[in-house]
């Protein structure tokens, strides 16, 4: 096989990552559960546009990088809800390095290597580049629920404490961006959309 | 409005790029229509891949930004059938415009300017890495189709010259892509999912 059927390989299978569901909605599109495909669509332009809070300069095309493939494990693993147990979310981990290995092992070897080291970045969250893409991964259901009467917050009944700690990266990352989701998890508290 | 509430403002209204409807099928998702915002994180993904097959050095950081903001004016016009006659075409190029004034100046002035402007530079293939990203646009539904036992050139009768037609950028631009594709198109007649 040429690289070039490898790759060619690659991009087909990434198909499939539009199948893959998560627990946020589309409200624009009769609420429907969102795909992975286009959260990563969106999350990669939530950095683009966001790029001027972040406290210490990122480099935005890596950003964007990562974020491009960070769901793409989710192919062979699913997406597990960001709120679920730590047993389940451990078990998750083992899915997602397997789907690694074998999803960024579909394109020619130096490609299918470097993919994965930025993926592994990502998930370790080893630096500013991808503790800055976290945070954008998880603001943005924020902005999604609050819009959406709460949407999966509402639907699974999430914890303040919860959303504030999984956006906690933003206090050092991007202090204004920090306020504001503090400022929106009050409101949802008083909407009744976060149990207090 | 701050800045930050404008540019939320912008986020949430992408999310309607997830109801904009393509003629290309998810075959892992029962064979449903594709929308733009996947589509769009497909292309992104697919320039990033194949970037060693630029004739010319490319900036990928560019052909990246470009393609993920490429369909945004699809919230307004939706998406036209790449095989639409002249007429359509002109009128949904009108469309496409008065779009890009109303969504892209939902953000904060400059940012607005700018990401129109690089818009713009895609939607008239104004420069070397504007002509890469629509390349990438146009070959990702050849291996798509190619993929899926015709796909929407099976459906909508579409002729092999339409598609050299449309993917001829490449011929300059990534010859060893164009090789491909011509392939692939020869092998389409073959099985009868192109028009001869």
């Amino acid at each position: 096989m040429t690289e070039l059927h490898q790759q060619i390989a690659y991009v087909l299978e990434l198909d499939k990552l539009k199948a893959v569901q998560r627990k946020t909605r589309v409200m624009a599109d009769g609420n429907r559960q969102e795909n992975s495909a286009e959260h990563s669509w969106h999350i990669s332009l939530l950095a683009q546009v966001m790029q001027q809070y972040a406290a210490e300069p990122v480099d935005i095309q890596r950003v964007t990088s990562m974020l491009l493939i960070h769901d793409i494990v989710e192919i062979d693993a699913g997406d597990l809800f960001a709120f679920a147990c730590q047993e389940d979310l451990a078990a998750q981990e083992i899915k997602e390095h397997d789907a690694a290995l074998r999803i960024f092992g579909l394109l020619p070897v130096e490609q299918g290597a470097a993919t994965r080291a930025l993926w592994l970045e990502f998930e370790q969250a080893q630096s500013a580049d991808a503790r800055f893409a976290k945070a954008m991964d998880r603001v943005l259901p924020v902005l999604q629920n609050m819009d959406n009467n709460g949407g999966s917050w509402a639907l699974y009944g999430v914890q303040k404490q919860q959303v504030l700690l999984r956006n906690s990266y933003l206090q050092v990352l991007a202090p204004k961006l920090w306020d504001y989701v503090c400022q929106q998890v009050e409101l949802a508290v008083q909407k009744g959309w976060l149990i207090q």
